[in-house]
C-alpha cells in the first residue's frame, strides 16, 4: 500500500509541477506578445492608412475595392503560407445627395440632422412633408394601425441608459431601426424617422441596416435616422401640439444599384501538426459610408492582421492552421460571412475555433464564448494568464456576425469584448474616425486576441 | 452529540442564509445606485460647468477662487448637514506669456511646442540659446558632471510603453520632470528641457510640478516640457550632430508670486449610529493652468459630489459620518491635503476610510487599497457585488495624494482605479478638456465610488 501511495503522490506532484511549468511558459509567451504589440505593433499604422487613405468602404463602393486590394497587399507582405481572395456578391446601396430635414411650424422651420438608413428607398425628389406621429415601439404602430396612414412615424424609444453593457442597450432599441419602416409602411405611413441608436445627446445621426421584409412595393417607405438632439427637439415640439402646428420634412436620394462583386480577403499559416484544424481570426473590411469605419470595423481588421504579424515577429509556429479573414459586406447583407461558411461547408473544412473582433478598438475586457461546457471549463483555466493585462471577462455568449454560420456542436466561437461605453458615440456615424481610436487600447486588443489564439493553438479544444 | 450537531448545523444554516439575505439586499442597493447615476446623474452637468464656465484653476488663480465658491454653493444645494471652508495657504505660480522655443540650425529654425514646468523660474527676457546635451536619466547628468555646464540638458527617456498600467509608466519616467532641473542646475546647466510624460506622439507639452530642492539661487535654472513630437525632432537632429550645428532656444516668463489663500471645500452628512467614525470621499479642486482640468481632477470632484447627491436621491441615511472634501492645491504643493490632515489630527478625528478619485474620469475598473490584512480580506468578499458592473480590480496599494497623510494603522485608504490607457493623452495638457470625458464612464465611476462607500458605511472596518 505504502508503495502505491508513494507512486501516486509522485505522479500527482509530477503532474502539478508540469502544469506549473506550462503556466510559466505561457505567462512568458503572453508577456512577449503584449510587449511586442505595445512597443512594436503595426495595428495603429495600418488603421491610419485604412481610415485616412481609404476611408469609407461600403460594399460595392470604390472604397470597398481599394480596401480589398490593400488587405491583399498587406497580408502578402506578412509572408503567410498563402493569401487569396474569395469573390462575394454584395448589395450596392448608395446614399446619393446629403439628406435634408426640418420641422416645419408656424414659427419657422427647425433644421434636424438625419441620414438615410442603409437599404432605404429615396423620398420623391421634392421630399416628403407630412404630419408626425411619435411612437415608442413597433407594437404601438401595430395598435395604431390605419391612424398612421399618410403620416411620418417617428420612433423615439431611447437606448436604456441603465444597461452596463451598451450592446444590450443597443439590442433593446435596435428593432425600431431595422423594422420600423417595414411595420409603418404596412399601415400606410409615408415615412419612418428613427431616433439614432446613441446613448449620448448629440447631432450625429446613426445609419445602419433596415429591411422592408416582404412588404409590397407600395408599402416601402423611406426611412432615416435622426440625431438624438434632433429627436429631442421633435419630441419636445410634438408635446406642444395644441399650440404648435407641426409637420416634418425630409428628402433623401439613396438607391439600390445592381449587385456588385466584393471579396473576402484571406490568408493562412499552415499548421505544423494538425493542418486540418483551422483557427480563424477576423473582422469585417466593409464599413458604412459616413465616417471612415475606424472602430467599425477597421479596428477589428487591423487587430486580426496584427495577430499574424505578431506570430511572425515572435517566430511562433502554429501547430494548427491559422486563418485570417477580412470579411466583405457585414454591414448590409452579411454576404462575406455567408459565402465564407458556404464554401467551408462545401470543402468540409474543420473550423475548431473562430474569433471575431467587431465591437470597437477600445480597451479589451475579455471574450464572449459560444461553446460547450467542456470547452468553457477549459477556457476558464486560462483566466489567470490574462489577469496581469486586466482581462477579466470570460463569459458565455459571443462570436460575431461574420463567423456565426461556422458554429458546429463542438467548436468554439468567440468575440473580443472591448469596453463598450464609448462605442455608440461613434457607431455608424460620421464621428467614427481614426482620432476616436486610442493606439494603446487598439494594441492591447490585438495582443489579447493573439494570446488566446496562442492558447487555442497550443492546447486545442475538447 | 446528535443534538449538538443539529444545533450547530442549524446555526451555520442560519448564518449562511442571513449572509445570502444581506448579499441580496446589497445587490439591490448597488443596482439602484448605478441606475440612478446612469439615468439621473448630475456629475456630467457639474463637470460641464466646472470645465466650461470656470475652466483652469491653479492654486491662487481667479479660476481657483471661482471653483471654491462654486463648490461651496453646489454642496449647499445638496442639503448636507453642514458645509464649510477650510482656508489653506497655497503657492501662487503664474505662467506669464506663452512660451516660445525652436531648434536653431544652419538650415533654419524648427519650432517646438514647450510649456514651463510648474514652479520653474523664467528665462532671461531675451530667452536662452544654448547647445543641447541629450540624456536618459538623472544619473547620466551626475556622471557627465561639469560637461553640462553652459548647456541645456534635454531629458528624453520615454515612458515605457510595455507597462499595462500607465501610472507605472508615469512613475518610471517622472523623476526627469520633478528633479531634472535641480540636478542639471547643480552642474551648471543653463536650462532643462524634459520630454513630456505622454505615451502618445503628439504636439501637446505636459506641464507638472518640479522642484529645485535645496539648490542655491544660482543653481536654479528654467525648466520646460517639450511635446513628444518635439522631443523626437530634437533627438533626431541631435543624432546628425556631425552635419548639423544645433542650438536650442526657449523663452518663458513664469514666476512665483507671494503665497495666496485658497480653501478646502468640505461637506458632511452626520452618521446616525457612529458619528465619530468619518468616511471621507474627495478629489482635488485645483488643476493646472492649461486645459480645463476635466480629467485631472474635475472628474474626481464631480464624482465625489455625486456620491452625496446619490445618498440624498436614494434616501440612504449613513450610520457613519460621510464627509466630502474638495481639496485645494494638489498640483503644486499638496497644501489642501496637508492642512486637512493637520486639522484632523489636532481635532483627534477618526477617519476610518478615505477614498480619493484622482486618476481620470474613465471607465472604472476597481480600487487600490492601503489597509491591513483583515480589512483587505473583508473587502475581497464584496467583489461579487461589483462583478455585474465589470469592476474586477480590488488590489493592494492605493489612495491618493490628498488623503495620504490620513493613514493610520487600522484605517483604510483607497483610490478609484479607472482604465488608465488614455489618461496620459490628456494629463497636465491643454487637451484635458470636457469633451475628453465620456458621460457614462464618468457616471459609472461615481456609482462605483458610492457603492463601496455604502458598503464601508454599512459594515464598517475591522
Amino acid at each position: 500500500m505504502k508503495t502505491i501511495l508513494k507512486i501516486t503522490i509522485f505522479f500527482i506532484c509530477a503532474i502539478v509541477s508540469a502544469q506549473q511549468e506550462e503556466f510559466k511558459k505561457d505567462s512568458t509567451k503572453l508577456r512577449a506578445i503584449y510587449t511586442a504589440s505595445l512597443t512594436n505593433g503595426k495595428s495603429y499604422d495600418w488603421l491610419n492608412y485604412l481610415s485616412n487613405k481609404i476611408g469609407a468602404r461600403l460594399a460595392g463602393s470604390e472604397g470597398d475595392k481599394k480596401a480589398v486590394i490593400w488587405g491583399l497587399s498587406e497580408l502578402n507582405k506578412l509572408k503567410l503560407d498563402s493569401v487569396w481572395l474569395q469573390p462575394v456578391t454584395v448589395p450596392h446601396w448608395v446614399r446619393g445627395e446629403k439628406e435634408e430635414a426640418y420641422v416645419q411650424t408656424q414659427y419657422g422651420n427647425f433644421k434636424a440632422e438625419i441620414c438615410a438608413l442603409g437599404g432605404s428607398i429615396a423620398t420623391p425628389a421634392e421630399g416628403i412633408l407630412a404630419e408626425v406621429i411619435e411612437v415608442q415601439s413597433l407594437k404601438e404602430v401595430e395598435e395604431l394601425g390605419e391612424k398612421v396612414k399618410g403620416k411620418i412615424v417617428f420612433y423615439n424609444r431611447p437606448m436604456p441608459a441603465d444597461k452596463i453593457n451598451t450592446f444590450q442597450a443597443y439590442g433593446a432599441s435596435g428593432d425600431q431601426r431595422y423594422s420600423g419602416a417595414r411595420i409603418a409602411g404596412k399601415f400606410g405611413a409615408v415615412g419612418a424617422i428613427v431616433r439614432s441608436l446613441n446613448l449620448k445627446m448629440d447631432n450625429f445621426p446613426h445609419t445602419g441596416a433596415m429591411s422592408y421584409g416582404d412588404n409590397a412595393e407600395n408599402e416601402k417607405i423611406p426611412a432615416a435616422a435622426i440625431s438624438t438632439n434632433g429627436a429631442k427637439m421633435l419630441s419636445t415640439l410634438l408635446e406642444q401640439k395644441d399650440k404648435i402646428q407641426l409637420k416634418f420634412f425630409f428628402k433623401q436620394s439613396c438607391q439600390n444599384l445592381p449587385q456588385a462583386i466584393s471579396n473576402n480577403v484571406i490568408g493562412e499559416i499552415k499548421g505544423s501538426e494538425y493542418p486540418n484544424e483551422i483557427i480563424l481570426v477576423g473582422g469585417h473590411l466593409d464599413s458604412w459610408d459616413i465616417g471612415d469605419g475606424s472602430h467599425d470595423d477597421g479596428a477589428g481588421i487591423v487587430q486580426s492582421m496584427e495577430v499574424f504579424r505578431l506570430y511572425k515577429e515572435l517566430n511562433i509556429k502554429p501547430k494548427r492552421t491559422l486563418r485570417v479573414v477580412l470579411f466583405a459586406n457585414e454591414e448590409n447583407g452579411l454576404g462575406g460571412g455567408k459565402a465564407y461558411s458556404a464554401l467551408a461547408e462545401k470543402n468540409n473544412e474543420n473550423h475548431i475555433v473562430a474569433l471575431e473582433s467587431d465591437s470597437g478598438g477600445f480597451t479589451p475586457r475579455g471574450f464572449g464564448f459560444t461553446c460547450n461546457d467542456a470547452n468553457f471549463k477549459n477556457i476558464q483555466d486560462w483566466k489567470p494568464l490574462f489577469e496581469p493585462y486586466n482581462i477579466h471577462l470570460f463569459v458565455r455568449g459571443g462570436g460575431g456576425s461574420d463567423i456565426r454560420l461556422l458554429k458546429k456542436e463542438n467548436n468554439v466561437l468567440l468575440g473580443l469584448k472591448p469596453d463598450s461605453q464609448r462605442y455608440f458615440d461613434y457607431h455608424h456615424t460620421s464621428a467614427d474616425k481614426f482620432d476616436a481610436v486610442n493606439k494603446r487600447e487598439l494594441e492591447l486588443g490585438a495582443a489579447t486576441m493573439t494570446s488566446i489564439i496562442y492558447l487555442f493553438d497550443k492546447y486545442g479544444i475538447k
